[in-house]
């Protein structure tokens, strides 16, 4: 006799390294059991002819925050985890953003009731750290990071965000003492205001130029620098959204040298292109993002990127805005690129475009599309045993995919607020039927199945790369000087 | 009411991916459930504080077999796979040797009826090709790989053994068209034959001159040429037992331009080095194999390459010879290094010697350690999904190590017919206490519990490398010549 | 009859690409003939058994100029030549430097009056320029390099001279149109004073910690930041001073990727390391010097550097300040590495130095010594045809050098007014015995020769760099955006 | 009063390293005096506006001999001679070619006898040599290199030609000893008769087809093992014709690792694509040669390997064949690639093609066009201080070139004995008006001015790339190897 609360049955399941055929049972919204033939559950569904992934993880992405620019994002906590649910994600960790002059307490507790109320499916916080005085780093951090907010990014260009080298190196070595991850945007700031100037002053305001103000050399520069202040105090660094080719090359032999760098990329930089800001009118604003869209050679290097583990995660970066004054459209007379809201959507459509054009199409296997849209990001973020796998003890969250289900991408089937999608005709193959959340069934039937709410904050353990070997060696190769500037010895 | 055959509980279990507590149940030898709390077994074990493992696969191993030199292993198959068990291996893949004038089906009839007498646990063959005339590539070799040989092995040395650069690529065009994963030991042999020659006429005949005369770049020119025979075609390769850190710096070079390269490390390339080869006497003969252990600086690189992925399987290469005339010791009165045989014993530590110096000295995860030793030589040989991991249909291939336990390593402890370890005198920290396959207790209490000839033949499926997207595209960049020398279009 | 009035006979000679025996004529300061058997003139000189080699260009010294700390140097324009004079070099180019409240116009003409008063061989004036305003950009600059000044310093680190990367990019777009070379101290300015900071903190405030808060990774750092600047906008850049194997390698991995790249090394970075400046007491002081001298390997990377062009062109760094309170040593009670004076004396043994370690323990060819020390200066910065080459037409810069004169160094057979060097008790071999300007003979039977004042002021052509066909492509690679951002087409 | 025989005046002169207007005097056939307003000569020239530059050294060119397949070439020592010295070139190196069953006294005194009678402008020798045994290595090279011919050339394809790596051993070994330069063509001779061979089989017999076996990945291979090979014994080599990007790529490595190797190209992988071969018909076998022409880039990668010092000698691989039955097409009723002679001609056009795409065009500077086509040559074979340039002392081997003479090149305009040029129809600027050899006018007015058989035979001294720092340091770093096997110290 048996007390499970559901059974998957006949499913097709895959892990980052394995495939097989089992029933999954689920008890407490944990997996208690897989295997052939397992007793009945409360509920059961029937996965045969199906493949049952572990839900998806999106650990970058805005929602209900504050840009860098002002600009308050188009999807809240409830659209933003309703349209992750439909997309086969199960897990979000989007930013409690400190803009300067704000306290972290605050802005901790301020976004977590947000949450709170509204989220559907679980999720974790990274903190945005826009002002590392003292305060900040000696006592509100580490209080943050055991609180479980165990990550924190940091921006190497915007004008209000943008922390010099010298705050990064302080941060990096808060990071190493209280066991936080830090994440950072690496753009060359100085590159890109001064060409954005130039270009202005030249009369080129289209959506396009953004692409040219953002020059790949600004995302390599910047992301050289970013490890080589990462390097110099054996500290362990994620750079997101890694964008281009030069800056892959410059990640891979940094780690080929040892060093404890990990890189993220997300859907805009394998499926779009900078030729996407080059449409009539103003619609190109609809593709701007930062760092932006590449060329073919860079979408092959993302792609190869992704392959050889120099990629390690695969996030949507979601930024939505509307195609409207209240966010892609300048708001006043002027028309520039500048003006413009910096961000794709990209939390629903995030697995879908993989599953499609990696999976279906053969670039990549089953097991490498868990490892980058789920497993990879619970190794990385602290949530490792606990989301990202399908294995027992862990949290039943799960997308049972029809591989033969075929989708023509408009907007309207979409679940955000932004209004549009950057996919828009797109064909894919694959798409996620039944979404299930610690044991819930959050998606089923093209519906949501749950309350407003009910997702759960995820209390985060350290950066599994803070025990990575890989991490400990490149603190280790410093040890003489982190000891001498009185950072004690490796993590 | 459960039928489970055993149950194996409150392990510490881990998978390539994964690390995990649950309870294992085996039937009908295979793993049927994983779960909290799951149903009696006929059989149970506690593994409470122990971790368990896939059980190891050995791709490399000589076995009962006769060398180049034509001398015969120390080793038969029930020796072999005594020790292998041991040591925490449950399958091995030996080759079934053609000599230049031997047929392939009597060899692989023969090499059948030893292994089916006398072997302990599961195994499959490669096939060693001397002599690819016609006969055997249009013949023996398709027939062979229906049987479930889907792996053969080539040499780029040893004067009875060597194949030219045109025969390895009709045996490279072939393999791609019989779906046959070939594998090549790399050493340029001239370069070998010119050195030895050279230093026996000056008088250096000690064993540490072996070392000499193969010279890291008589392995870093052969892999390179090897690769480039492999990327002229657009086959995938393997290159086994790489040692030198510029051999593995040529493959990682060789995969990031896309080639379906993988290639394969051993325990000497770990843990000795060419001084071992310079002890008193002759003593140095029992550290003698080809490629020969390296220095310090090599050591790193294997390292680093096992952590990267250049370096994808970690096999022992057990090639086992007496320290006496029957093996180690010339049998005339000459006494120089080339008439000692080549190879050292490692079946039964190999897999000891990685945890321990691995896994418990913090170089690799537990994850890792699976993967080198266990689930990716199934990826790489045929076996996925039935062996090297711990997954609901698997075969229950199982070691359940003792992290703590504390062996210091002699040669008197190990089960092989070798009577000497390279290792003598190491202490390494975790053991494997049980070892299971299919099912089956093989060890325990430091007993063999199983029937000689209990071991069953694998037949074995392609290698999931010629399904891998990496070898597909390098396939399909090549597609115009393939086309046009009639090899039709990629696998 | 011929009208020569200086007649050098029978010496070796050799240029940059040549070796060949002949006699040299002399006519108004300028080599009129090259031949066997030349007329006389009205003065001889027999140089058989010698070498006639360009005389040396020291394109990168320090002379009478306030440093970013507010020191003067202890050498002026009188012993800095002179001292440079009796080494074999017989052109300097020290540093007209504006700090950032001086006008460009006076700081020209101020040094100016001061050379022109004192110098005993000839000069040009790069300027260096912290404060890059309108008025500088657009006026002052322009009007320097009109007057022969056409090529610029800036620095990325110090207090008082740092530019920013945006205001980089502002002198790299100016000098492009005005078409001066760009020189830069690449050191990341935020990781030297975090690790000073930190150092100190700690109470680490020897000299030897200056070689630590100069970490290489603040070279490579900034070397791959400038390098990028100037690949943004197709620019071409002289990283100055370099030091450490990884900024080596950046830049030639740049330069192979088209980049129009130049660098300059220095003696310290060849004939000192690191464990110099931990002597006792304060005297690890002496060989303080920013980039600080690194370790073997570096300086095996450096020699590398200059076999293949990476490392173009050999200058002192000549930064002399005496080893007491008036520069080395701490003027008030602090006694920490960062009020000690950087830089080290190198205008007299620059030359003996290569010549010796270089040409004498076979390490480079005398060709080599020459493009090095003298022809490969000329072309960098606007003196080719005119100085550092012995061909008709040139001037008569030379130095006659006996390759069998041994000397130990010891600071008082020196001329300047430092009165120590980081060189003391070397044995060197070869030493210049006779030097000739313009056809002057300024130093013979160890004696100078010449007035003070009798240097020349050199109004330079722009460098030859920018037509040099690499840095015209890269300029042309880059054509879209610099049209784009107003810059015109390559220069 | 002089004594001068000739005086050019008023030119423009460029070396290796210098670009200066002066008159050149010569007496006896060399140069005497070089200066303005020198003395008259018996003969005076005036080169107002126009280049002088040093006369061509073509270093890799096949003339009376047979080849590998056993044809003749097209031209003689005349027609070669005449042709070479209209195109600008004073002095060439073909190869006395020892074919395997021929004694090499015989082959170099009948060789000698050829050119003596005829050759109109200076030559040496090489060696070619396809029968190392006994004799040649120990008797007939010593007395070979002793008599001036310092260098040799192997093979390692060809069927009658072909090496296999022992013999390079050998080879490389004995060249070691008696300081000759080895020089290779390095294509893998089994992967080019695999790929011909099914080609053939496949029934793709049109000349593009040879392109195709001679895959670029042949010639890659073959490099990177002849250069493991030189590394190996730590013995200097010269890759000859080098063509394709990979190959370069491979040696640079190898050079920057500090390997003592060298590289050619030619004017057919700068002007040439494997398109050129799919002509009409048969037309497309003009353009067969091996290497092939590759592709646009590796054309780019032709340019950047001679811009960094890659590529060191540009020759031009002259190899005349008619397009009729006695070369380019087959004999007999065969009509596949492998029955057509292989080589294209290229003596008379290298200069001109060079110097009008190169530095007319922008790509290289006068300086290096010198190098690449003079001055290198002479460093490499023995002949500096005497050939290939413009110094005092030296031969007065001189082109005078108007750089704004234009001609469209055709086939009828040219002086060897092929009957056609790849290079038909081009437009070139720039062409040597006036050839002079050892101070003799050989070419002027577009006639032939010497007599046949005037040329001489140079007795080479060894190659200064023996003597060369990286030559020696990689000796030095296999100087335990060598002594072990027997080779001594360093040379």
């Amino acid at each position: 006799m048996s007390d499970f609360d559901l059974v998957i049955r006949n499913g097709r399941i895959a892990t980052a390294s394995d495939v097989f055929a089992a029933d999954i049972a689920v008890r407490d919204g944990v997996i208690a059991a897989l295997g052939k033939g397992l007793a009945p559950g409360k509920r059961e569904i029937d996965a045969a002819g199906r493949w049952v992934l572990p839900g998806g993880i999106d650990s970058h992405c805005h929602v209900e925050q504050l840009s860098g620019m002002g600009l308050m994002c188009a999807d809240d906590f409830y659209s933003a985890t309703v349209s992750a649910a439909f997309g086969g994600t199960t897990t979000i960790i989007p930013f409690a953003a400190q803009h300067r002059d704000m306290k972290i307490p605050e802005v901790v507790a301020d976004y977590g009731k947000l949450a709170r109320e509204k989220a559907v499916i679980d999720y974790g916080f990274h903190l945005i750290l826009a002002n590392p005085d003292d305060t900040a780093l000696q006592t509100d951090l580490p209080k943050a990071i055991r609180d479980g907010i165990t990550s924190l990014k940091v921006y190497m260009t915007y004008d209000k965000l943008k922390l010099d080298d010298h705050q990064l190196l302080d941060v990096l070595s808060v990071a190493a003492r209280e066991q936080a991850l830090v994440m950072v945007h690496a753009e060359n700031h100085d590159m890109i205001r001064w060409l954005a100037h130039r270009l202005l002053e030249q009369g080129h305001t289209a959506p396009k130029f953004h692409a040219v103000a953002h020059d790949p050399l600004a995302e390599a520069e910047a992301t050289n620098r970013a490890i080589a202040l990462s390097r110099l105090l054996g500290v362990p660094l994620l750079i997101v959204h890694v964008s281009g080719q030069e800056a892959i090359h410059t990640i891979r032999r940094a780690k080929q040298r040892g060093a404890a760098v990990y890189a993220e990329t997300c859907p805009q930089y394998l499926f779009l292109t900078a030729e996407d800001l080059d449409r009539e009118g103003l619609q190109g604003a609809m593709f701007c993002c930062s760092p932006p869209p590449r060329d073919k050679e860079s979408q092959e290097a993302v792609w190869a990127g992704m392959k050889d583990g120099t990629l390690y995660t695969y996030s949507s970066d979601h930024a939505p805005y509307r195609f409207d004054k209240s966010g892609k459209l300048p708001k006043g007379d002027a028309t520039t690129f500048k003006e413009m809201a910096n961000g794709v959507p990209g939390l629903e459509l995030r697995l879908p475009l993989l599953f499609s054009e990696g999976v279906m199409a053969g670039r990549i296997s089953m097991q490498e599309f868990v490892a980058l849209t789920a497993t990879n990001h619970a190794e990385m973020y602290g949530l490792s045993g606990r989301k990202g796998t399908i294995a027992v003890g862990a949290d039943a969250d799960l997308g049972i995919w029809n591989q033969d289900r075929e989708i023509t991408v408009t907007a309207t089937m979409l679940h955000d607020n932004v209004g549009y999608t950057p996919y828009e005709g797109r064909q894919l193959k694959g798409w996620p039927e039944i979404v299930i959340n610690r044991g819930r069934v959050v998606i089923e039937n093209n519906e949501l199945k749950v309350e407003r709410g009910s997702g759960q904050f995820l209390k985060r353990k350290p950066s599994d790369m803070l025990a990575d070997p890989t991490g400990i060696s490149a603190a280790v190769a410093r040890q003489m000087l982190r000891s001498l500037v009185g950072m004690g010895g490796p993590a």
